[in-house]
């Protein structure tokens, strides 16, 4: 039998670090944790004319949800991340330019003299019956139907070393990656650095391309159910994630060649550890058979993920199973609420 | 009628840059070239003893065929090369690791004080009727078939402002760019920077990963058939690509965000002037609905292409229909080879 | 008068953060602080045989001394922190490679395949009163004087945002710059995130090269007095420096030419309106007149700043003159001690 | 006796590209040049009112005075380039902002959505006799003196590898490194490529910032007079720079860390060639020795330095006193004609 927690936070509960708060909920590894998450903007930018600049304070940007302290989690162990179900908890969305933010426009670190570009909104018709969500141009009449893919872009632990970072940051701890890879049927792991290990998730989208890169999904608050457990005894250096056909390697960093380095990195040598292959071997088998899905190209470090298909690699197994079991147990869970 | 013309070339007709040479043969827009291009190694590494260091001399790798003059192509004309066939001209491929070159090795830009990795040889077999090629791993005797999946590393034309390069850099004249995205049925454009273009092609690969971690793909000589055609007086800024469903910017430079950037920035002003979207409003819609496949990260220059599925961009058509005329001219010639 | 406090911290009151701890001591704006500095080893690493990675501990590397909270200093307002002197506390000081961190190696982030290269450490004679340190080589018997010029690798405040970061990191709240220009003599600006500003201090250097290239400068605890004062309402986007010739600013970011970005963007708009210069004046007068020092290039992110000589800003004076009144009042100070 | 050849090019004489074109002049080893090198606008900004972006067509920008066939050079050699004087030969020179050139503006690259600065020109008044330029702002009255401190940005052989380089471009070659450190008094060493090295130079600034942020120093037409002389057997892999008191090694590249790694890399291994010393033992020294002066942070390449000064080398002699016979030549020549 499962664990079910259903947690759904106050306002004054969000979170806006990893690391440097007081847990919102304990919980026995294997709990099943059905959960609320508001959206990038605190839920206060609902239409068109709600300047994100305007409605949003700083640092009171891309709350999360938690954390929540997995109880047994020790630093050395995995914390496996299995995501349910992750649904639009509205019949909108929304996306933004913001100024200074975003892959096409001089921000603060890549600093130019340049006036910032103009902040519009654009809100998004989210039709989950049908798997859709509707575009509609600012400056014309175009619309277009884009397929429902909800995802969170951030997710993640307390980082080590008694930090504490910005939702927005995206690094070994997880944290915003933003990538469209994180969606349902995924169990991701995360390396446990403090106690309990912490996890907290926010910032769905109901879809997201492929760097954001004017940096903003289709932000959605999201009702999303994730299994929580712990592999003791077990490190991981940077966030991983297992489907049932693929693995992959996240790496976050400045300049995007080094997201792609620590990326492919930890891919080549998890594989190599998995498969029994001499290094170089799982080197030139990854150059061959490897993807490289990009994450952001705007966010305070660049996130991209190393993937490859698990056919390639022959009979290894990630984690002991771990994935096959919490997709078995979130594939019940869904059953028996009718919903798959 | 579609004008065929076969071409071989001989091993000192082989070029080593793009721009600076004379063209091998002069075609009239709309010529079918059937031609044959070498490997990487020029044919020279045939097996696992053959180590690249060792059987290929510095400037003269990565030869391509060409270039072909096209006969009416002026500055500010873009060149349409239609990819009709690649197929493997022999039974077997390498691949390599090379002497700081690749992704997780200390390079000659980003000089370290390592010694190189180890320099060795993988040799595939290459199976074209099952559609697969064999990995054989060197250090023990894993061995797994991959999806047989050609495309050509490096192609591209004369460079602007008299400069010539070598093939193995990419750029805004194409070059080595190293995208699985440039395989059969793809319709490529460049922009005309000299009379004649001066078309060139070459660097087969079997398949490769995204980013072409390692350095190389699975290198091979191809047959390859693709049509030349000439856009006049409409200008290309950087490669790009059309298939039936999709349209694509290549962006090519260091670090890797700005090939992101390049290649997002092409995509989103490409989209807005074919959609008379504003340029706000199509970066919103690529945000959201945009593709970045990596090419390589081991180049002198890396490459990203930002891509977007035609649908979502309406009734837009490219280069007015081009690539609709080139297919259908592939699909007879293909037809009537008895080929498809 | 100036109040003066002396503080040498018990080794259990090093912090490894900026931010996230309690202050080590309450000071009123204006007084004069004589405090100890451990080297970023801890101390413990005090002769060749002597390995970091064997004596030192994750996360307990660079330790500060701190956090001084500075009564009345508000988000919003600006920390001064003028460096009055800083003195080698020993006769020897020890620099190191270290695994996978430096410049010219592969690194966590640089993520390569290549085995770290040899752990090696230096000791360094140091001679306060020639004023000089003398290098011997490990691997032969070459040896010879450089110039002493002690400087402070980290400095800085708590970061905004609820954050908490290693003191390892610079960022624009300070942290671990790794600048010579951090000396003696020199005001250094931090913008004020959080109540009392939390001021903390260590990494001290006999001296460094440009960029910290093997990673490590001469490393040495120091005995430095600093004053501490507050400038009301007046925010600073990032660290700066006066001396009483020059004007910096500080960028950290990756890749370096943000970093050059950051630093040059700050300096260019404080020249502005320190001046009245138009921007795109002030940009033509620092492309001309400016100056780009390097801190780090090994760092979690890598520093750089932006110089210009006062004399070509003409009357400016920065903070209303809080340079020139520090730099008297630590003059008083050095003066009633007989040591300058 | 010291040949002399005094050469002043036509325009139509004048070259845009490194490799790819005919000498100009062919010149025995050790022969001296008096030389005149137009400015990077071709002599057609002369004022104000004249935009870069209207007066000159692309891509004749930079032009350089060249190639000379120096004879006897062969690939494997290196060609020393010896600055006896730069000299203003004009009593004014011009800096501008270029649309989307320079580190603070989205760029070609870093490509952004932002329409570009405004097009500003600065005209200066160069005082020769009194070592100053005076600069003006647009948009106020105020004005400076800068000291005079003449350099060329673009110096630089052919190529290898049968490539031809726009001037404006900085690599292994030399080119458009645009370093303030390339002044009268210094001998340049570059490896030959091609035979006869086929130098050229050009790009004169009266003066110019670490990293010429705007994308332009104080432009100006020299007359300058260098030595040509060649070190037969003794390959450089990137051009280094020598004056009497420091060796200096010059990396171009992107992102910059990469350009301060080869630059550091080069000094690095020359050091310790020179020296006797173990690499880890150089790395050390020029860890805490060394500086890392900025060339440029807007070229197609960022260019950086590592600098040493030679007394920290021990008794080590660079090219085998190189410098000094051509300093000791060019001493002769400037006290014979009573400049010096």
């Amino acid at each position: 039998m499962t664990d079910v927690l259903t947690y759904r936070p106050e306002p004054a509960e969000l979170a806006y670090t990893f690391g440097g708060r007081e847990p919102v909920r304990r919980v026995e590894p294997g709990t099943l944790v059905e959960l609320y998450t508001e959206d990038c903007f605190g839920g206060r930018v609902r239409d068109v004319g709600d300047l994100p600049s305007v409605m949003c304070e700083f640092p009171y940007l891309n709350p999360v949800t938690g954390p929540f302290h997995v109880e047994g989690a020790e630093p050395g162990d995995t914390l496996a991340v299995h995501f349910v179900e992750i649904a639009p908890a509205r019949d909108w969305a929304v996306s933004s330019t913001f100024p200074h933010f975003g892959a096409l426009t001089g921000t603060h670190t890549t600093a130019t003299l340049h006036p910032p570009l103009d902040e519009l909104v654009w809100r998004y018709e989210v039709d989950a019956a049908a798997g859709t969500v509707r575009y509609r141009a600012r400056r014309g009449d175009y619309t277009v139907e884009l397929p429902l893919d909800p995802m969170h872009g951030t997710a993640g632990v307390a980082p080590a070393a008694f930090e504490s970072r910005m939702t927005i940051v995206p690094d070994v701890h997880g944290g915003n990656m933003d990538t469209p890879e994180l969606r349902a049927g995924v169990t991701a792991y995360f390396g446990v650095n403090v106690p309990g290990a912490q996890f907290a998730l926010g910032d769905g989208h109901c879809r997201q391309g492929h760097g954001e890169v004017c940096g903003t999904g289709v932000e959605a608050a999201m009702n999303t159910v994730v299994i929580l457990d712990v592999i003791k005894g077990v490190a991981t250096p940077t966030p991983r994630f297992e489907t049932d056909t693929a693995l992959m390697s996240a790496g976050s960093a400045r300049p995007l060649e080094d997201a792609y380095r620590m990326s492919q990195h930890d891919l080549v040598t998890w594989a190599a550890s998995l498969t029994g292959l001499d290094v170089l071997d799982a080197y030139q088998l990854l150059s061959q058979a490897g993807e490289a899905p990009v994450g952001n190209v705007c966010d305070p470090n660049y996130t991209m993920l190393a993937k490859v298909a698990k056919q390639y690699l022959g009979a290894a197994r990630a984690y002991e199973g771990m994935h096959e079991r919490l997709r078995a147990a979130g594939s019940r869970y869904l059953s028996s609420r009718g919903r798959r």
